[in-house]
């Protein structure tokens, strides 16, 4: 095995050290608590831990946490309102509604009756569009979290030839322009792309963002390029036992690693970014919110 | 000369004619005159040739065309009132705001007071955002006269392997996110890409939008391809004369007609479009305000 293991596990834990100074100093030289408020509709069980998880790390950090949990039952009207309050609240600096939200609910529009600059999952078109213009914009955590791992392996990303497999609003689009904002020559690849494998191979940066478990074996790896797999896919795992499962990204970690410069694993890798960029965002909406100067190396 | 000359000059009075005739129903059928408010501060004579010439084809094609100039040193407060007046206008439909301002004013947060269901130029971040993500948006002109070119010489675009040279908010980037829509591989390169003729040679689709004379040979043109001409540039032509000027485009037409399976001639290939998208784009937008059905063909 040849390549470096970009360990996000550790690199997260960095992130939220310095997320904590920065809440820390907040707090003694301004008075200022920032406060992250996470919303969850219905008890799907995956989106339960990850709001456990969420508001485990908020408190960690020295930051207010805010959970509303509503029936699975709960109307748009109510949800909306919700969400009027929280804009409305100064002591809720992020927003964040967890997803999928149940069917009979209108997910874009509530996404985009956040108040935009408390939208720390960089979700709103109002973001979108910010970040698609290369202006100041709250960045969406997956995407972010990739760029912060990549920016740290190899400073500057200018010229790199970058390619993102996956289009989806959430990962791959984000990712592509986050790329572009570092100067990256950078292609967006996906289900219809002709010739993925060569797509791939001629890429110094891969993104792999489809959710297809170990879609991208070793030989489509230029040598030495870097792989972020953000990928997350459950399969079982009969040699573990009857029934037993594990978790694999898009990218075939062995043969991967073969060739690649450095990649991350899965679990371990882009995961545990994740909630660290939403601390970091939420780090980001205060200061902007108070009128601050922005933290350094947290956010695109 | 092998390649196909995409004329259009032709194609974007195909286009006039289209709008002409749904303008001609919407006001039968529904007593509604589409209206374009163009509004023009100070005196640049390019600007001033744009603006008449959207006038008079705004009128030709049967729609309301407001023409709103006002003085170089007109302030942020003014201009801000009038676009508000414009947003409240029942009568009309569309609002561009002829760029570049004059220095003191602030283009940015001018274009992102227009209402952007009325925002003709695509360019308010609401439209970015909802072009990012796939929704309906209002589409910026050029790119969208570029998409629809492509698509009347290709039918599907699907699967292609298309490079956008150029990473501008009005161009490169808009034009990215819509050939991604119509599922393209998209590259977007531009001044930091390592080896760009390289990135060009693979592209089936090239789109060209540096505004840099001649930039690119025909050497660098993958046989068969297509090659859409954004650039608009002024270069002395002695030739015709002391002092005398001539348009050229991004490409060097005439090697690049020798490779390309079509291409875009300066002038009279991109340019004649955006005008004709931008009446497209009131059309658009009428229809939607009055809840109407959409013309097909006419935008994204």
């Amino acid at each position: 095995m040849a390549a470096t293991i970009i360990d996000g596990k550790a690199f997260a834990a960095r992130v939220r050290g310095q997320v904590a100074e920065h809440v820390a100093r907040l707090k003694e030289v301004h008075g200022l608590t920032p406060g992250l408020a996470v919303v969850l509709v219905g008890e799907d069980p995956a989106s339960q831990v990850y709001v456990r998880s969420k508001g485990k790390q908020t408190v960690e950090v020295g930051m207010a946490s805010f959970e509303h949990k509503l029936p699975a039952e709960t109307d748009q009207e109510t949800l909306m309102a919700l969400v009027e309050q929280l804009n409305s609240d100064p002591s809720v600096h992020g927003i964040l509604v967890q997803l999928p939200l149940p069917d009979h609910l209108d997910e874009e529009a509530v996404l985009n009756a956040i108040n935009p600059a408390k939208d720390v999952d960089g979700f709103h078109i109002s973001n979108v569009g910010l970040l698609g213009t290369g202006q100041k914009a709250m960045v969406p955590c997956t995407p972010l979290g990739c760029l912060m791992m990549l920016r740290e392996h190899h400073g500057s990303l200018s010229g790199m030839d970058a390619v993102v497999i996956g289009r989806s609003n959430i990962v791959g689009k984000p990712m592509a322009q986050l790329l572009l904002g570092d100067s990256c020559t950078v292609t967006i690849a996906h289900s219809r792309t002709k010739d993925l494998p060569e797509v791939v191979r001629r890429a110094d940066i891969v993104v792999a963002a489809v959710g297809r478990p170990e879609m991208v074996p070793g030989d489509w790896i230029k040598p030495g390029a870097s792989v972020i797999d953000v990928g997350i896919n459950r399969v079982p795992a009969p040699e573990k036992g009857d029934g037993k499962t594990r978790l694999v990204g898009d990218c075939q970690f062995d043969s991967c690693a073969e060739i690649a410069g450095a990649i991350t694993p899965v679990p371990g890798g882009v995961g545990p970014m994740t909630i660290a960029c939403l601390l970091a965002n939420t780090l980001t909406a205060t200061c902007r919110a108070a009128g601050l100067p922005e933290p350094e190396g947290l956010t695109a």
